[in-house]
Order: C-alpha cells, then sequence, then structure tokens
C-alpha cells in the first residue's frame, strides 16, 4: 500500500474525525494569510492535545498542491488537513502521536450570485470545544447544508444550542440593523475566522465598530442586509433569508474595500490577522 | 496509488466526517448481531441522505477482516467503515455518490476492571440528528473522554446541551435507584444502541421494565449502581462516578444475563434486536 494521496484505514481523521484542516485562499500563486492560517490550526491543536505541525513543513505542502494542480494565477482553495494519525481501537490515542499533514488544490471561481441563506434545525453545539475550530467532524455543518438546500436556499444559517444565532455552513455572518453591524460572539460556538477578525480591527480603525453579540434568530429577520465572510470568498452578500428578500450588495462591497488591505498586507504584518479577537 | 487499506485525501469521510461506522464483537470467529448492526447503518445512511450499503458486501468485508486478522476463537472487535467517498471541494456531496465500505479488525479483550465514570464539560448535540448515530464525526467523544481522563475516571458521561443525562464516550447509560432502572430516552441525543435495546425488551419481557428518562446528572448522583452497555462490553459495571464509590457488579451480572440469550440467539431472530424501541 502506497501512502501518497491516501491515508489508511486506521487514521484517527477517518475513523473518528480527529484532526483539523484549513481553507487557505491562493490568488496569482501565491497564499493568502498563510501564518494567520497556521497560528489558528496551532492554536486547535492545543486544544485538541495534538502536537503542532512544523511552519515550514506545512507551507511546502501548501505550496507543492497548489504547483501540483496546475492552476497558475487562477483563484484557488487551498486545504491543509491534519488528522492525529494511525491510532489503535477505540477513542483514546496511542501513547505515541504520529499526526498526518497533507495538502490538496482546488479552483475557487468566486460565487456568481448572492447566497440565499436558510435557518437549519440541525444546532452548532456551542457546549464543545470543536464548535471554535475547524475540525474533521464537519457532519452537522453538512446536515445544516442539506436542510437549506431541501428548503431551496443555498446556505444555511446554524443557531446554537441556546438558539443564538452563530454562523453559516461554511462562513461567518454580518448583519446591519437600524444602520449599526453586527456579528455573533465567539461564545457563541463560532469560528474565529480570519477574515471576520481582518473586519472587526478594520471597522474599528474606521470608527464604525462591528458589536459581538449573543442574540437569537430575531436580530436576523429584523436586519436589512447581510453577508458571508470566508476565506475563500471574502465577503458574499445575501439576498435572502428564509425567502424573505434582502439588498446586501452595498454592504458587500463596503466590508470588502475594508478588509482587502489587510488581506493584501497579511504577509507583511501577520499579527494583525493573527491576534485572536478575544 | 493502491487504495487497498487506504482512502485518497479526497474521501468525505476522512475530510468531513461525512460517514458512520458500526462495532461489532466476534466471539469463535463468528459476528455476534450482525443483522441488527446492518439494519442500524441502512437506517443512518438514510438520516445521512447516502446510498446503503449492500449486506452481502458488509457481511464479507467483516468476515474478510476478521479472517485476515487471525485473531482465531479469540473475542474481537470488527469495525465497518462507509463513507460518502470522494466528493469534491466544500461541503456539498457530488451528484454520483460512491461511499466506500470496509471493515477493519482487532482483538476486544473484556476489560478487566469496573469502570470510573467522570462527567465532562463537553456536551451531546442532541440538536443534530447526527447525536443518533455513530458518525465518523466522533470528535466531541474524544474530548470527553480526555476530559475524563484528565480527572483520573476512565469513561465520561456526557450530559446533552439541555443539561440531561445521554450517554458514556461509547456506551449506554442504566442505572438502579430506590430499586428500580433507568436510562436514557433516545430523545436526549442517544445511540440506539444494540444492548441497551435488548435489554430493555428483556427487561420488559421479565415484569421489571427500564424507564426511558430524561433527566438531569442529580439522578445519577443518586443512584446507588450504574452500568455501561455497548456491543463490544456487553455489560460492564461502573464502580466510581466523579469520586463517588459505587457497588454494581451485582446489577453488571444481573443484566448480562438477561442479555445473553438475545445476543445468543440474534442470528436466529434479529428483529428482536433490530426493531427501534420506539
Amino acid at each position: 500500500m502506497s501512502l501518497d494521496g491516501a491515508v489508511p484505514w486506521d487514521d484517527r481523521g477517518l475513523t473518528l474525525g480527529d484532526g483539523l484542516f484549513e481553507t487557505l485562499l491562493a490568488r496569482g500563486g501565491q497564499l493568502v494569510a498563510f501564518e494567520a492560517h497556521l497560528a489558528r490550526l496551532v492554536a486547535g491543536c492545543g486544544v485538541l492535545g495534538l502536537p503542532a505541525p512544523e511552519a515550514a513543513a506545512a507551507r511546502q505542502a501548501c505550496e507543492a498542491a497548489l504547483a501540483e494542480a496546475g492552476l497558475g494565477a487562477a483563484r484557488a482553495a487551498v486545504r491543509l488537513t491534519l488528522t492525529a494519525g494511525s491510532g489503535g481501537r477505540g477513542l483514546d490515542r496511542p501513547p505515541s502521536l504520529a499526526p498526518r499533514l497533507f495538502a490538496t488544490a482546488a479552483a475557487a471561481p468566486r460565487p456568481a450570485t448572492p447566497a440565499r441563506l436558510a435557518i437549519a434545525a440541525t444546532r452548532r453545539n456551542d457546549a464543545s470545544p470543536a464548535a471554535r475550530l475547524k475540525t474533521l467532524a464537519y457532519l452537522d455543518n453538512i446536515l445544516a447544508r442539506r436542510e437549506a438546500q431541501a428548503a431551496g436556499a443555498d446556505e444555511a444559517v446554524m443557531l446554537n444550542t441556546r438558539g443564538e444565532v452563530a454562523c453559516a455552513a461554511v462562513a461567518n455572518l454580518i448583519w446591519r440593523r437600524d444602520g449599526r453591524l453586527f456579528t455573533p460572539a465567539l461564545g457563541c460556538g463560532v469560528l474565529d475566522g480570519i477574515v471576520r477578525r481582518g473586519l472587526l480591527a478594520a471597522a474599528r480603525d474606521a470608527g464604525e465598530a462591528i458589536a459581538e453579540v449573543a442574540v437569537g434568530r430575531a436580530a436576523l429577520d429584523a436586519a436589512d442586509a447581510i453577508v458571508l465572510t470566508n476565506s475563500l470568498v471574502g465577503v458574499r452578500p445575501v439576498d435572502a433569508l428564509d425567502g424573505r428578500a434582502l439588498q446586501s450588495g452595498e454592504l458587500a462591497e463596503t466590508l470588502a474595500r475594508l478588509v482587502e488591505p489587510l488581506i493584501q498586507g497579511a504577509s507583511a504584518d501577520p499579527d494583525r490577522l493573527s491576534s485572536p479577537s478575544r
């Protein structure tokens, strides 16, 4: 058995979801905000009790995947995956861990249309430390996405188990109400998104803070604009929530302009994107 | 790249936890309650929207893994894993799914000691359909187990997000209080365990029903005996909960005697173990 491009049946990422990943944007053959992604992966290793990967190995894996995919200057998604490695039977990790690190790359064109959201019944488990990480145990997000699609939408809003707005299946949420901007607090069970973090900092600098809140779905129902943010898409407008039309294009453009310089300069000033917002 | 004993990097079970598994006991080279395990796997496929595996292929995979492991008549654990197969980038499954099915086997001696339990802070996400399935997204259970071990115990009790007692990290729970028996209801976010199911039926027949309840941890604190049940161990006594000593050996023996005929006869009367308790 060759393990080039594969993991064995006893890999704990495969058998139990024991591991983490990052999804990075690459533009013009360059990784965007690599240091911020790596720092988040390393922090996640601390939470899960896994040895952190070497920065050089992680970067080399991402760059090799990008080169191999032959995407040239196209927008690309690079996925960096860290599993807990091979483990014996059952939940307990073996005494000597040998994590596996690998990367894959694929074209990632910008979505051509705004997102249509539906609120899913499947909840985000804020009562697990995993809710604030990008772990390999992503099934709840798949189930939420499937619910949204069954309802004629293309992305899900996940509430947490207390009924507070948490996030989309693969994005953070920001909304506007009465001229003010809001996003769910990390304590709601939310990934500390790199674009989210950049926007919080940039908006603060611009004198118009985005309030981090723990609120129910009524807050979204009262919003006049909603956007999704993640590393691949940047800022994407939402034009419907459970069938109610929204005009979010202008807000999305404003926020995209705000965060772009931070992302452009991420390599030079990694701390700007790496420091957790709380 | 050979896929004999491995899955490729784009397998959705590996990347996202998109899949299911079953853990079967084998004794004397024979699979115990295969039909009940297969029926549960097939039902789980329905919940996740995955094509169900063929019974013959599933049995053949289990038997081949058992034979290859060369365990002879030893007690063995056979793990049957079904992933959603290779998928494109992102959460959405490809239009044409090709699930992967494989099995592994390992020795599974009975635990030599009673279990020591600790109640974990990581909660069971009863607000996801996945809480009632054995999915590849098992990280919350790993985190709960790690908490229990850090507290000097060897297995975790997971409460659900409403604070109700749900299950252990890899077992169902049954306890005795004032001479009556209780187990968490499936609605608490509990796997419909095959031993649990057999015990519910056998206890009913014996005129001493096990009540399915949704109760907080105070119910466990007031219990005078607690046991864990799963397919590998059968019934295991608990001798401590958060440091409080318990005498559960007699209860464990009584319940083990009750369920053994059902497990012995499982091949002849699969409906007895296959029909959901609710």
